[in-house]
C-alpha cells in the first residue's frame, strides 16, 4: 500500500515501542482498540479485562465483514453493534465509540480536510469517559464533536459504514468526511 | 401534530387534487413513492406496474419497523435494500433512491437550513433516470447531488437513518442534515 516496512517506520520513531496486548493495556489511562472489528473482542480478551477495569476504552473498530467481497457487510448492526457486544465483554471497562465514521488521518489529524470544518461523533454509558474522549479529540483538533447518547447509539454510527463506502467509490477518494449542518 | 385539517388544507389549495394510487400514476410522467416504507410494495402494486414501467420512480421510503417500539429497526438492510425491493417488484419501472436522508421540509426547500450548502444522494440502475431526479432535486433547491452509484447502494443511505433518529434526538430538532465535506 506504499507505506515504509515496519522496521524503517520502527526506527524513524524510537519512542513508540512494541508490547503485547496485555502489557499495552496493563500500563495504559487510556486505551484504544483499533484492531479489526472482527477480531476486536478476541484482542481485548488479550489485554486482559483486569488491564482494562475502570479506563476510559476509546473503540474506534467497525463490524466489517469482509467474508463475502466487496463490499463488506456489517456482522452485528440495528438491534445491536460492537461497541455494545465490547461492552457487554467487559462492563468494567468505560466503552466509548468515537472516530469510526472517518479514515485514519482524518481521526488524528482533521485540519487534513477543510481546515477540520466536519463532525465527529461519541456514544458511551459513562459522562466522565465521554469528556475524557472527547478532550482526546479535541487535542486532535475536532471541533463539532456530537455526543448521540449511550453506547447502544453506536448502532447509528456503525451504520454509517455502508454510505462511507460508497461514496469512497463515488468519490474516488477516502478524504471525505461528514458534517452534521444544523 | 399541528398541522390544520385536511379539509382546510385542500381548501386552501385548489389545484391540488385527490386521486387513487392507480389514476395518479397513469396520469403521471414522474411518480414519487412517498408512502410509508412498510407498505411501499403494497401501494405500488395499486399504482398498477402498467402505470409504472418506463417511468422515472423516484423512492423517497425508509424501511422502518416501528413493531418494536422507538427507536425504529430497519426491515431490510445491509444485503438488500426497499429500494433493491421496488426495483425488483417493478422491472420495468426506473427507480431512482433519494431524499430519504432528510426530513421533508428539507426534500423539498432545502435553503430552510444554512442556505442550503448540505448534500444529497441518489441511487438508480438508470443514468436517464438519474440525470431527471438530479434535475428535480436541482429545482428544489439541491446543489451537491452525489451520484453513490447503482440502486444497491440504497443499502447506504437507506442505513443512515439509524444515525439519523439518534441526532434528531442529541441535537432535539430535524432541521439537519448531513454535508459531505471533501
Amino acid at each position: 500500500m506504499g507505506n515504509p516496512a515496519f522496521s524503517a517506520w520502527a526506527a524513524a520513531h524510537p519512542a513508540v515501542t512494541v508490547a503485547t496486548f496485555a502489557q499495552a493495556a496493563a500500563e495504559s489511562d487510556l486505551i484504544v482498540n483499533a484492531t479489526s472489528g472482527s477480531v476486536s473482542i478476541e484482542a481485548l480478551r488479550l489485554a486482559g479485562a483486569e488491564n482494562l477495569a475502570g479506563k476510559v476504552l476509546v473503540d474506534i473498530a467497525n463490524p466489517l465483514d469482509f467474508s463475502q467481497g466487496m463490499p463488506p457487510t456489517l456482522f452485528v448492526k440495528d438491534t445491536d453493534s460492537l461497541g455494545e457486544q465490547i461492552q457487554r465483554e467487559f462492563p468494567d471497562a468505560k466503552v466509548v465509540k468515537a472516530l469510526n465514521t472517518m479514515n485514519a488521518f482524518l481521526m488524528v489529524d482533521p485540519h487534513q480536510l477543510a481546515g477540520g470544518d466536519h463532525s465527529t461523533f461519541i456514544s458511551g454509558n459513562d459522562e466522565d469517559a465521554k469528556k475524557i474522549a472527547t478532550s482526546l479529540l479535541e487535542g486532535f483538533g475536532h471541533t463539532d464533536v456530537i455526543d448521540l447518547g449511550d453506547i447502544s447509539t453506536a448502532r447509528g454510527t456503525e451504520m454509517l459504514l455502508p454510505v462511507w463506502l460508497r461514496l469512497w467509490n463515488a468519490l474516488g477518494t477516502p478524504m471525505f468526511n461528514f458534517k452534521i449542518v444544523r
